[in-house]
This record gives C-alpha cells, sequence and structure tokens, in this order.
C-alpha cells in the first residue's frame, strides 16, 4: 500500500540532464516512473511522446507527470520542434487527461524571455544590474525552441482550465550535468563560442543547481491546491535576472544554493 | 510598371469573411494575389497551406502577406488546429522568408485573452465597466484555437528578429459578414446559444466594421518601419475591454465606425 501523501509520478524525457536530477531526488518521496525514447541502463519505460496512445498506457496509474521530453537543442530545426514540442507536448498533455492523470509540471524555459537577454546585452548579467522579469513580462522568444515553448505554456493553461489539470509551467535556468557552475563546459547555443570568463556571468544568473531542481520540482508536484502557475527556476544566485518570487510565495520554493560570484 | 507605393500583397485565406473584405478594400491602394484552398468563383491562387513549397511559388514577388488562414472555429479540434494553425502558419513564415517577402501581417486573435473575459463575466461588457486589456496582458487562451494563436504570434516574432522579417500580429474582434453587430447571428463559440440581447454586449466590444478592418490592415501593410508589433482590431466601440492605444500610436489607425449602444 502506498504510503500517504506518496504519489506516482511519470517523467517524460528521464533520459536526459534534468530527468537524471528528477529520477534520483524524486524517489526519495514518491514513486518514479522513468519514460524514455529509447531503452536505458536504468529500469525505464520506453515511450516516444510522438505517439498518443502508447503514452495514455504510460501514465495510467500516476497522479503526476513530469513533463522534460523535448527538441532541447536552441537551434532545433522545424521537424525536430514540430515531432517533439508540438505534437510531442499536445500528446502528454492529452494522454494525461485520458489517462486521469491530475496534474502536470511542463518544463519550459528562460529561453521564451530570451530576446530581451540579446538586446540588453552582457551588462544585463553583472552583479550590480537591478533589472528582473518575470511570469508578467511580455514574451520575447529567441528561437524555434522557444517558440514551441510557449505553445506548451499556453496549452498547458487550456488543459487547466477546459478539463481541470493542474498544471506548473517552470521556466528553468541551467540544469549542468557536473552541477557546478564553474565549469568549462557550461553554457550552450549562441554563447557556447565565448571564453568561458566571459560566458560566466550568464551561467551564475540562470543557475539551478541538482538539489534545488529536485526541490523546486518536488515543490510542484505537492502543489495540489494550484490550478495554473508559470514559475522560474534558478538557484539563490548572487545576480538573477529572473524573479523567483512566484515560486517561494506559490510553492514556498526555498533554493538552498548558489552559484559563486566570481568564474575562478 | 507598379505606381510608387503600390505593392503586391498575397492574401491566405482570402475566400473568407475578412480575406473577402479585404480582398476587395486593399485592390484599390495595392495589388492583392487572392491565395485560397479550393477554386473560387473570384481569381485565385489555389495554395494550400498545409505544403511549403507551392507556398514559396505563390508568394514570390510579394512584398507582404497577410495571413488569414486557419481551422478559425472556437471548437476547432487538434487535427486540424495542428495542419492549419500551427504546421501552416509555420509554413506561411517560411515560405515568406524563402520568396523574399518583407512583410507578414498575421491574423491572430482576442481569444488569447479569453479567459479573462470567462473569468470576468458579462459585466465586464456593460458600458460603465472600465476594464481594458492590452498587448502587455498576461495570456489567457481560452481553447486549442487560441494556443495556437500564441504559437503564430511567438513565431512571428521569431521570425522578425532571425530573419528580420516585418511582422504585425492583429488581435481581430469580430468582423461580421453582413458588417452589422445588431445582426442576428453575430457571435460564436460557447455564447452562440445565448439569446441575442445577451450576446449583444460582448458584439459591441469586439466589432470591427468592414471600413475599419480594411483600414487597420492597409495601415499593417504600410507600417514598414516597424519590426514586429501586436496590435487589437476593434472599431471605436462604445465599450472597449482591448487597448487600441498600440493600433493607434503604432499604425495611425483611426477607426472611423462604432458598434451601436443598444442592440435595438
Amino acid at each position: 500500500m502506498m504510503e500517504p501523501g506518496r504519489m506516482r509520478i511519470a517523467i517524460t524525457g528521464a533520459e536526459g540532464v534534468v530527468g537524471t536530477v528528477l529520477r534520483r531526488r524524486l524517489a526519495a518521496h514518491h514513486t518514479v516512473v522513468a519514460l524514455t525514447r529509447e531503452p536505458q541502463a536504468f529500469p525505464s519505460v520506453v515511450a516516444n511522446i510522438a505517439e498518443l496512445l502508447p503514452l495514455v498506457e504510460a501514465f495510467r496509474g500516476a497522479e503526476t507527470v513530469i513533463h522534460l521530453a523535448a527538441a532541447a537543442r536552441l537551434d532545433a530545426e522545424w521537424p525536430d520542434i514540430l515531432e517533439s514540442n508540438i505534437v510531442g507536448t499536445r500528446n502528454v498533455f492529452e494522454a494525461a487527461r485520458l489517462a486521469g492523470v491530475s496534474a502536470i509540471v511542463f518544463a519550459s524555459s528562460g529561453h521564451v524571455l530570451g530576446l530581451i537577454e540579446e538586446a540588453a546585452g552582457p551588462e544585463l548579467y553583472e552583479l550590480h544590474d537591478s533589472r528582473v522579469f518575470d511570469e508578467t513580462t511580455p514574451l520575447a522568444p529567441d528561437s524555434l525552441y522557444a517558440a514551441s515553448k510557449i505553445f506548451g505554456e499556453a496549452l498547458g493553461r487550456h488543459y487547466a482550465e477546459s478539463y481541470g489539470l493542474r498544471v506548473v509551467c517552470v521556466r528553468l535556468g541551467m540544469v549542468l550535468p557536473e552541477d557546478n557552475p564553474r565549469t568549462e563546459g557550461a553554457g550552450r547555443g549562441r554563447t557556447a563560442s565565448l571564453p568561458f570568463a566571459e560566458r560566466f556571468p550568464r551561467i551564475r544568473a540562470k543557475w539551478l543547481s541538482h538539489r534545488d531542481c529536485g526541490e523546486l520540482f518536488l515543490r510542484c508536484v505537492e502543489a495540489t491546491t494550484l490550478r495554473y502557475a508559470i514559475v522560474f527556476g534558478t538557484s539563490n544566485n548572487p545576480r538573477q535576472i529572473w524573479s523567483l518570487d512566484s515560486a517561494r510565495r506559490l510553492l514556498n520554493y526555498v533554493p538552498q544554493d548558489a552559484a559563486p560570484a566570481a568564474s575562478t
């Protein structure tokens, strides 16, 4: 028998960086079902989000779905975006509805505001800069990828209102495989070719530690009174360009980690 | 030889209500190429937006594309939304880019804020109510249809910033075939079954006359210094729930018509 409060959570894209963090960190509190596109070395249910009906079967019995699977590269092209982030995300919401799932946590991205960063230039990331953006900031997607995440957020709103699913969209910052913002490899997309010292301020603003990532998603999963919310996901970094107010207020998220102020 | 300022404008969905208005009203100023899914009684180029390459050919030589073709019913289901509003809209933007088009006017919808209306209830439409929403209001889509329009707006932003296309998104109110807000048939979606007197205040807030519709799109087409904008499209109605400030300020749109205050 399940312990009181113990839930069954299905995670799409469980083989990715965030999925790997969440499989490990949520399993202490809930029963995790890892869904992956291909068979893995860890126990997983193979379910491609491009297909609706197998997803319904995979979700059956789960209270919550955490939807991470996506074409996640900033330069992902249309066929992949369409299959994974649009059709796939719609399949996840629809399958959750058909399977009687109560809640979906959708991995969105800070890139839905990415053009703001491009327009502001690198001084935005400096410690003395005070500009902060939040979920009421008009959308400014920097890529097809970001446009597809905006669609996912809108779709989530529709499912929340029309079908009573609870939906939390988490606009994620950077979750790093090595969990270290001073890692040379950190950073992707347009800035990946810059020297690390130039990339570091941006990483410092967006870093989400593994511990905080686990805690944030745990709060999302356990927020059973929210109907729909958009929150940002970073650690308690010394310079933040996105507001954590909603995550704190709606989810009682209290980040424990902080990126260092200096890159070395 | 073209007159100075005379442009070639391709209109998708030229057989619809808005398309019929624009074909007639823009032809006095510009050369209109009507694109339709099926052959029509009027001269048209048959081009289904579900296919990219024929669209590129259809757009070649056009300075501007007005993209109206869509699954436009509020209760449109996923296969139609996917084909027309997502894949089709992406094909329109991509074909415009490939064909060397300079600008796209995208028909979005006030339904991207539709849940605000549902939450506010019918008093929102009363003449004494002063609540007004604009392009900075957080999105609140009331349908899959509205979610797909949000995707189109985001895609437009991406094409504007990444490829230099000029993009204006017009969140349309109600353009009525008979051009008369006192028409019994006006209204669609969830409110279509209500008595006309109850539907009228909503129509009064959203009506866009044929004359104002033509003028607004003409302003969009001729706004050659805008990179990207979202504006609302209604007439100068006695009660408006959406701000026309952006349309006035960015496009010099001056609506000439106004819905009557009373339904009879």
